[in-house]
């Protein structure tokens, strides 16, 4: 061994040293406490980034966390809807998903997650792949915007955790697909995030992670190494008046802020495109992506 | 009240009563006790039977049994191959199922399944649909009749029972789609009939039902009055040999002399045009259909 | 099988379909329910109906009620008095219990206790026969009617609930004859009637049960047809008012009402003259019977 | 306090000391042991007597012991059988139990019972009254010595322990009377020192102690103090080949010798005369009577 | 056996059965109870006392009491202090514990700690040796008598019982040197007397017991015999306002009163140099100290 | 941020996920197991290297490890002997741990035990200090080397593991200083080194740890790079055949292999002058010093 070497092989040692007594306390924390991934964008898309997010969760379940994965259908509905010939109406600008394209949404939706649970497994990771409907989870009506009908689009309106609790108590993970049923059992769409938030509210769980395509919430937006590692609530609000968070960043922030209120401790937007940014971001202090916390905790620091 | 009418209450009143007395012994002895119902035929396609099964299968699980529902996909199948103008190719007289039929074979059976679920939650029964990929339930390993590769078509080599045993301890009813994962993680399609068998063997399930379109294993398949109650292994094999069980019902009587020796207690052929078929055999000394039973008890006793 | 056989059978058939039908729920909604059986009367003399009501009980047992019975001594107690050339003495009318006539209804009440335990172990089923004084059951202090000492005849003051619980939980049927203690130890003898409603009450049971030698409470007191399935309080009392409920059927239905009024769920006047009446009572809509319930439910309802 | 009363008091003292260091062992020793008392003889007929034996029963209770008291009739049943004006018929020197005898007996030893339950009861000892025929405990065959049919007098063929365990798990003490059923359902009496052996064996008691009206078994049948403390198998057969253990002493010491191979650790032969006797027996050394425990200790070894 | 031996054995028998009878209800009141023993004085430096109080104390443990183990250093930290030539400094009268001499004055407080360890598992105890800094149990700020600072003495400032609990729990007697820590991780001296005042309120102890070198509280000090079995905290207060109690005496008594105050059932003051005061004190009505109680219970009584 | 602070940005963060995804499998394996420590050396005289070793043990516990600590008296023994007086007495060139010398090695072992204690406790880390005298753990007999008796110098013939038990179940962490006893009750010294052996071996650790003044086994003992991550049994011993392990190393590796053949999983012999190796050697792949094996896994194998 070379000097060199020698000197680059202790800086390694030093660092895996940090890192492991940065990230001992953290996992003895999060020890049983569920985490939320709401899965989409280029992490569903490039099968790296697939596999890199797969092999993290199994991880965090490894070390004793319990993650439930909530996942869209990404571009596969409309692949199909054009497969099938069927046509797109509009109602006063907003699309409508009518019984037909309902039937493809949840055809889809299903075989998503069908085949998310089938890669798990394949890795090793139980899984098992649900709808909101199994179990009467997701208890929905019809979503009016504007007082429009726009077809089979749900608001949630209640979850039942019970198959929830009983898949994390045997070591399962859940792979949720976004749908419900009304009180007169007709089955609707649900937009992925606002499932991802409802559930990690009803479950009180202790991280929700949205893997996305930024890096997080910048102080300037052009300059990516500006993300701020934790905001809490105070702060965001401050920032969304100021108009740094802006955008697309705006509705991302706002389901955050959401899913807080609703009592989920941490909430995370993180950089999908990053190989295993999950366990960076629970397990360093500094993290790899923007975390939202509730007021109570001190202003703008950056130590998670 | 008229003396024909008090005559005509007395008798219904005494048939009440033995109906009482003969149901409350099996109601006790069938507590706790696992039923795998293959649901299938008209059952499957007539509105009003569909809804006797589900009431059935929910009145069942209110008095303590365990009921598993396994599904096929019906015609759907073969609806949504033509509709997407798909061709089905033949090899050496098989139908061979390519990646594209398993991907809408798969598709069919997940929406069936769900529609189910959708079904018998609205009825206020905990269900939860799952295929044989979920939690790694079904393992299978390609299907080679006569050495022929017809494509993604697997028989069963390993039922894990976990995800089974985690719903039924936790009162939902798992609602089985028949699709499985070959070791190198391969979706491939089962037949429904193969995939009741392995699962109520796996789960020592002290009963299968096979709701079929006819009454019953008959002594003249020329008159469904003949229908045979209880036919013990070696009878059966009888009258496999005398040629009484032959064409169509030689399959099924193989089946359910699989199920049996592979440690079902009771299995049933069951006339699923009739309503309330599953109440009426298993509640009722005579029952309604034909049971096949172990090798030890008593020849043609027609006592259920 | 000719055509009238046939039409018969799927007559009798749909009639077994309908009683399983209404009866699983009420199996599954008493489970573990307490049933206190005043047994007397008619079903005490007649070797069939003693032996159809052990058998309902038995069945009770079966499918997960639990049942618990008191007895009276019947006509016995006087039988011995007269065999042992006893007097029997009055006081203002009273008939008084002395010393010597409290052993004598002591020993014929312990007599039949063990004899209808014999009777129900012989048939299979665990029954044990403990009297009042046992664990300390009954308090009782003597009754005073009308200030005047008319013997050994005690008023329950507290029912001490732990043996009951006992033999409940370890699935025994317990068999009681109505003694008690007062607090300086000497034995009393205890109304049938008083001591099932003070039992009931105590143990909170769902059902208290009375087998009378009538069919129920009339509109027509003549008119045996004309019986009234269910009763609310508001209801019995109007009745009472109005003299419809009237003569001997006047204290049964008072004894009902304080039952009600001591937290028993249903109290149910039953001819015991009717064989399998328990049956039939408890797992069917219309019953065979009167059930008085509490106030809250709709009124002249006759469904159970 | 003058010279010899402290002297006195100080003798005291030691011995109380010395009481309690031999005591404390035998307690902790015998926590959740089972004893099985066979109550009869002047303990039962002297009142003083009574209360002594009660209390220490009460006491054994309290530190923790099981104890289960069988008892006879006693001199009741003639006194009844003569008040009643019934004849004794004899066959072949045996007196005849008929069915009649069998009646009043069973009513006295019930009778006998009840008084039993009262007196610990109004001593706040929680004590319950049984029958052999309760929970189906004694099943017995007709006894028939020399081939005669002497009527109701049955041998027990097993024990059925499940109420006795139910009622030692949950504090009571049970009090037993000695009748027992046949597989026809009949009732049969039992001699109560064979109950007590046969019941002892099947609960499998650490001790069983007949209350006699005898010192115990002496080498010297005419001096009392020659109570031998502890006898083991082999020396007590000795002792009857030799002749020292004869008359009277012969049955009860060979009931001893069944218990003992039936799994008794410890069978004791108290004088009933001597209040306390339990206590001083079980919790000093010397004891007060004799001890036959199994023949793997050292012979005549006086200490318990 | 002469008449006089014979009256002087059934006079034991008497005493004994009387005390069993005395002794058995306190047996099981007392089960489960923890008593502390705070030893010290000549019942340490005597080996015949040591012995008899070990002993007490095992078969306290072995009838189900819960012991505690409190000890002083005795007179073998001067002896150390000498031998290492150690001086001995004075700060306005107080005696300075500095650096050294804690050290000392700790390694002989271990080895006392070890020595009984040693004897008690010698004799068959089950026993574990900590000190006040074991799992952090005594927390302690440094004692400043009119504000002057006299080194490592400490006093408690809370208790922390979690080894305590553990380790009575899994049935170890636990023998405690009086040290304890600061905040800031320094060790301190504590009395032994407030130690064993401390952890016996800590606990919720029913009796602490101190073992000294008088035989109790007198009425009149100069008169041994008139030791007061029981004193509620009205009568102490009364004694010491009329200077009943006091000199030596007070102190001990003020320790008695703020344990009672801080829930302690019974703090008893006995004479550590009569053989097996323990056993006496508590298993006898008069006992053989003084208790100390509650203001609740009957002024001047003298039964336990 | 410039580019090459990017740069080592980016390195550090792989370096980080990379540590987590080797870690999280081992802390997942690790959980709950034993490891334990025989803390002496540099480790236990520099500070830093203290703090660093109470630092590791708290953060093994904090992931669910259970830590037990063995020490030594270091040269702590030795100071006080000198300051003390005393002479050293050799006995065939042994030295004798005379009466008086074994007094002191106790007083200061019982002292480091405690500052140990002391430490941890202080750090937040709840620990209890015993020796192997509490609880009888440690059962010796005299050690007699070549014959000759050289004192209080004892083997260990048993280890009694109840006290170890109770506190890793309550998740205390033992420190553990190597006394003993006889059968005779007398004190003896244990080398510490065994003690930790027998310790590990009876609680079945995972794991045992030496912290050395070593880098581990070298294959050229003069390059301290040239260590063997890992040693199975058959290479372990023919490295000392061939004298690649030879001199200080030998009686460590002897110590090592006995500690397998005693049923510890892995016992790893780690530079205790390397900060946090404890966390290095157990949550890396390659580790940080030698690993010696059982027999069955594959040879000369690097990866742990």
């Amino acid at each position: 061994m070379s000097h060199e070497e020698k000197e680059r092989y202790m800086d390694q040692i030093t660092v895996k040293a940090e890192t492991l007594i940065e990230a001992l306390p953290y996992i003895r924390d999060f020890n049983n406490k569920i985490v939320v991934v709401k899965y989409g964008g280029s992490a569903m898309t490039d099968k790296r980034l697939e596999e890199s997010v797969i092999k993290d969760v199994a991880l965090l379940k490894l070390v004793g966390m319990q993650p439930i994965i909530v996942h869209g259908g990404g571009k596969d509905i409309n692949k199909w809807v054009d497969r099938l010939g069927m046509e797109t109406r509009f109602e006063s600008g907003f699309r409508v998903t009518d019984k037909d394209t309902m039937e493809i949404a949840e055809m889809v939706l299903n075989h998503v997650n069908k085949y998310l649970v089938q890669r798990m497994e394949h890795l090793g990771v139980k899984a098992i792949g649900i709808s909101g409907k199994d179990g009467g989870m997701l208890h929905v009506k019809k979503k009016m915007p504007g007082g429009k009908d726009i077809g089979y689009v749900g608001d949630i309106v209640r979850v039942d955790t019970e198959i929830l609790e009983t898949l994390l108590l045997n070591d399962f993970i859940p792979v949720i697909a976004p749908t419900g049923m009304d009180e007169k059992g007709e089955t609707y769409n649900i937009n992925a995030d606002d499932a991802a938030c409802a559930i990690a509210g009803a479950v009180q769980a202790d991280k929700l992670a949205f893997l996305t395509d930024v890096e997080g919430v910048c102080m300037n937006p052009k300059d990516p190494t500006s993300v701020i590692s934790v905001l809490n609530l105070i702060e965001a609000n401050e920032l969304i008046d100021s108009g740094v968070i802006s955008g697309g960043m705006l509705p991302k922030v706002n389901n955050c802020i959401r899913a807080v209120n609703g009592g989920v401790n941490r909430v995370h937007i993180l950089d999908g495109r990053r190989e295993h940014c999950l366990l960076l971001e629970f397990f360093t202090k500094k993290g790899v992506g923007t975390a939202i916390i509730g007021q109570d905790s001190a202003p703008y620091s950056n130590e998670k």
